[in-house]
């Protein structure tokens, strides 16, 4: 099973993030909140497994592994005081519960600490700045992703394009770069790091688009945060820039950006949604960047490291969180 | 006169920053706003000097003070926002035109962008290794001692032990991290490197005790922000540890956090602050740091490199703003 394979990588990536981000004040206690609660650590298993991929030493990723999972809790911690998010993981978001100077403060020490700990990987000092630029280049993107993301909510004329950018700056690359910096890592040649990285990229893109079908679908108590939010602030993701040009277009207005929108609104909203196929077409969209996510390994020989970045591409669309 | 060098150096580095952040959207236009305010570059040349002094060719060592630079104005950005500081150079604080979200985005892209800038310095990459940890841990401190400055506001009881430890991670950092990064880029060894450290560390905790001390005795039309924000703010700076436990603790602690405090009040108890010597005594203490900083470049020989850097500690404590 997939899962467990991820499970075993975390396993060995949490107790070197405990390790970096430990400390008895508060701004150390509410860096190490977020991590400790879990997430997939699907982008460590990306670095871990692309290094594999490449023929690699796979202890060799492991502090990027982890650099890579601090860098992406630094991005949801801001990315919750932006959105005002009050629930991630089933629990109060890192400014609920240490208000939003302390969150922002948390955030710069995680993102201080993923160059720290990536920077002392014991590979080849050129191995260690390529990696350290494209992760650089990785958090740019994440902001300008993010920015565009929130210049969205008060737009209503965001194309399908927009959104497959938007999501490519503000997901996407930081798959692209987890994939690209195992294999740099690895020692890989730059046919395979490009390779890899076209499978990051496309894997973000189709995780990104069905996680936003999962924040409209599932329910709170399986994914650990309030359904229908991207609704209440006036997101524009696939889901609903499809909604907003459709017979539901008004219906799908008269709910957009309205902060206190019932449970109930949503899901009725949701299920006109899905008499309308616009649930189906989403999860297509999805499938096909999951494929060309594997398409992009086709050419390589089987082995057993391809075999779980294939499955981990399938599985990036077929979870329940 | 040692202020036209540091412009000299700005006027090297400003184009180089104007390049590197320019963009039409907010969030490029929020993060080019407070670098493109001016500021008084002293870390840039700081990283430059320290090149010079170890022998290396400055023009290398220019991308790393460009990069400093942004990650100085990243913090900047932050501590604004969580400081609800309104003004900074004379003009309103980022988050006050573009908002909180908008402020802390900003702030991350700047963060990104220095890593992005520093690693693409045109050196061996063992070096870049080097200067790019080095950053990385100064980014750890810079955020643990905003923490502590933080944490701070809420007790009475710091001691100047205490207020010495923040300042040296909240400020003195990047000094010390500014002439590190320019002597490793410069191939300087590693005494050299170290005793370089030593004068930026002394040099930032003199700049910070005299910049705490302008803070509260300057005008607000040569300073660019409010004077006695931190006494609203309950800050424990040095000035007002020393005011605290001095015969003027009712009159400091009935001020202490007070945000609305008149200009009349703050000015009132600074005259009181003066006539108990208490702005002598800081005086002296940050003297007493710019003088162990020059002290840890007495066994260097003398050079026009290391007369500037003698000049920057003395103008850290002479400047009126």
């Amino acid at each position: 099973m997939i899962e467990d394979k991820i499970r075993q990588v975390a396993s060995l990536i949490d107790p070197l993030l405990k390790n970096s981000l430990s400390g008895s004040d508060n701004l150390h206690k509410a860096a190490l909140y977020l991590p400790s609660q879990g997430g997939k650590r699907m982008r460590a298993f990306l670095v871990v497994k692309s290094c594999e991929l490449v023929g690699g030493d796979v202890k060799l990723a492991l502090p990027a592994a982890a650099a890579i999972e601090v860098l992406h809790n630094f991005t949801l911690i801001h990315d919750d005081i932006m959105d005002h998010d009050l629930l991630r993981r089933g629990v109060p978001t890192v400014h609920t519960l240490w208000g939003v100077p302390m969150g922002i403060l948390a955030g710069d020490f995680l993102f201080a600490k993923a160059f720290n700990i990536l920077l002392s990987t014991n590979v080849e000092p050129d191995r260690i700045r390529c990696a350290a630029q494209i992760m650089s280049e990785s958090a740019v993107s994440l902001s300008e992703g993010q920015s565009m993301d929130m210049e969205f909510e008060s737009k209503l004329d965001v194309s399908e394009e927009d959104y497959l950018l938007m999501v490519t700056k503000k997901t996407a690359s930081l798959f692209e770069a987890s994939a690209e910096i195992g294999a740099i890592i690895g020692g890989g040649d730059p046919n395979l790091i490009s390779l890899l990285g076209e499978y990051g990229r496309n894997l973000g893109v189709g995780f990104q688009i069905f996680d936003d079908y999962l924040g409209l679908t599932s329910k709170e108590e399986i994914l650990g945060k309030s359904i229908g939010n991207d609704i209440r602030e006036g997101k524009k993701t696939l889901i609903i820039i499809r909604s907003i040009n459709s017979p539901l277009r008004e219906r799908t207005l008269s709910l957009l950006g309205k902060r206190y929108a019932s449970d109930e609104e949503i899901a009725e909203l949701v299920n006109a949604l899905r008499r309308e196929g616009i649930d189906d077409y989403v999860l297509k969209k999805a499938k096909l960047h999951i494929d060309l996510a594997i398409r992009a390994l086709s050419i390589l020989p089987d082995s057993p490291a391809k075999q779980d970045l294939v499955e981990l591409a399938r599985y990036a669309i077929s979870r329940i969180k």
